[in-house]
């Protein structure tokens, strides 16, 4: 299989499975409508990074791929109430999320805060149904709220918010994007690494290889904001310029940004060394995610 | 120890323990703002019901009450974070909260629907730190994730959303009664089973008696808004009939409301006898509850 036949049946694996998590409401439900805002963020065609992570890296550790898939599930899930809330007027009131209309413009401000809190939820319930070891189960789950939360990807859009309109230094910059971006890619990795019941190494080894992959996401995200085509990516570029928010291009200059972009992936790839399995999967999805052009 | 010696003993415990979960942001922590909301919420002297009930079922199962502690912070985190949405200006849109200005009055929105994530992670966060059993850490987590989701809490607040401005019959009512106030109730009983290692009788037995007095306690509450003195509530009496919502009592009358606050009262305290240790405190508490003036 070509690492991107193998994507693309993870991804159809992770796309059943969330469907099965997430079933569509029964006739006369009556709490029916909160589901119904759940599955159209969830089921609206994301790339999947961050599951495809978790079921990669457990298969990286010698596990069976699929076996993560409820720590795949959930970190997804944990992602897609993050993009509902941030969206929200309160937050950055976003009118148009992956080409489609945000959850809030759809179903209201009200249904949408609850979706994303019934996702949230839901994110830990799917995590906690893996069938393994129950020492297992609780790690990955436990994994996923310490990354997730007010010291994880909480914490980083704090620091987000709090930053506006002041003057941003690199260092709060790395800070801040080590919560927003860094944080849920290290628990998607993490919990494929816990699903296969691996050691302190293959975890220490998935953090060195999320951060790195994170930064370079982030960077080349800011790169490809200046340079980019907005029809490519489906939202309007400089965007974040737009509201006088600084990001690496704006400090650094896109040179320095990118040659940033390729330290950091080389730190990432580096990292893969420490596992027994096959890596080339892993290795070739992180490049096609940092030297991507839309 | 009498039973409300026995409540203050436990309520000292759990403030100890959400305290050491949930400690003050360190000077400088370019997060600490989320922190310094979660705990405005959290640490604001809540009557901490459900984390009461988990300590004392565990104990009722034969367990060591202090050992329930993860799962009592959890469901009262879960408790908190729900406050803090329900009462954001796109939800019910409320200024005071036991006495004090809500969260976002004092946060800003954006800041109160983080510090709400930040919870309700948080709480799963505390839950799989219980130090028994693994598979006790798991299961009881995950029976907190199903009474707090799209299916328990976050699905009555939907049936709510839903129902404004429209006929509520007494059986949507109940049913969504069973989300916004039943769940959580149960989730503290049966976590508290969990912990103690108990089997399905207990667990059964747990949710028969959560069912009785969420509904009790909140078939009292209608009748407390109606004849309630706004003073000693601490919050304005009659603000459902003011928006219009339906109640037990403007669906039922006072009387007979009251009737069934003692019918389920009657159902809560009848599943104590499937226990094998003392009850006498769960009984106490559970009557202070229903029978309560304000």
């Amino acid at each position: 299989m070509t690492t991107q036949e193998q994507a693309a049946w993870y991804r159809q694996k992770i796309e059943e499975a969330l469907e099965q998590a997430l079933p569509a409401p029964r006739e006369g439900d009556l709490s029916g409508k909160v589901r119904e805002a759940m599955r159209y963020s969830l089921l609206s065609g994301g790339k999947r990074i961050r599951p495809i992570l978790a079921l990669a890296f457990c298969e990286a550790c010698g596990g069976e791929a699929l076996s993560a898939l409820p720590f795949a599930c959930a970190v997804e899930m944990i992602h897609t109430y993050s993009l509902i809330h941030d969206d929200m007027p309160c937050m950055d009131d976003d009118d148009l999320r992956r080409g489609r209309p945000t959850n809030h413009k759809i179903y209201g401000e009200a249904m949408a805060l609850l979706a994303g809190d019934g996702l949230l939820t839901l994110a830990f319930q799917q995590g906690l149904s893996f069938q393994g070891d129950p020492a297992a189960a609780r790690d990955g789950a436990r994994l996923l709220a310490e990354y997730a939360g007010a010291q994880g990807m909480v914490g980083g859009q704090c620091i987000d918010l709090e930053q506006e309109g002041k003057e941003v230094t690199l260092e709060i910059l790395a800070q801040m994007d080590r919560g927003k971006t860094v944080a849920l890619i290290a628990a998607a990795c993490a919990m494929g690494c816990t699903a296969a019941g691996a050691g302190e190494k293959e975890l220490q080894a998935a953090r060195q290889f999320a951060f790195g992959l994170g930064m370079a996401f982030q960077l080349r995200d800011d790169v490809l904001d200046v340079l980019g085509d907005a029809a490519k990516l489906g939202k309007n570029t400089g965007m974040d310029s737009a509201r006088d928010k600084r990001n690496y291009v704006s400090l650094l200059g896109v040179e320095e940004a990118q040659r940033l972009v390729e330290q950091y992936t080389k730190e990432a790839l580096d990292a893969l060394e420490a596992f027994p399995g096959d890596t080339t999967f892993l290795r070739e999805f992180a490049l096609s995610l940092v030297e991507r052009e839309s």
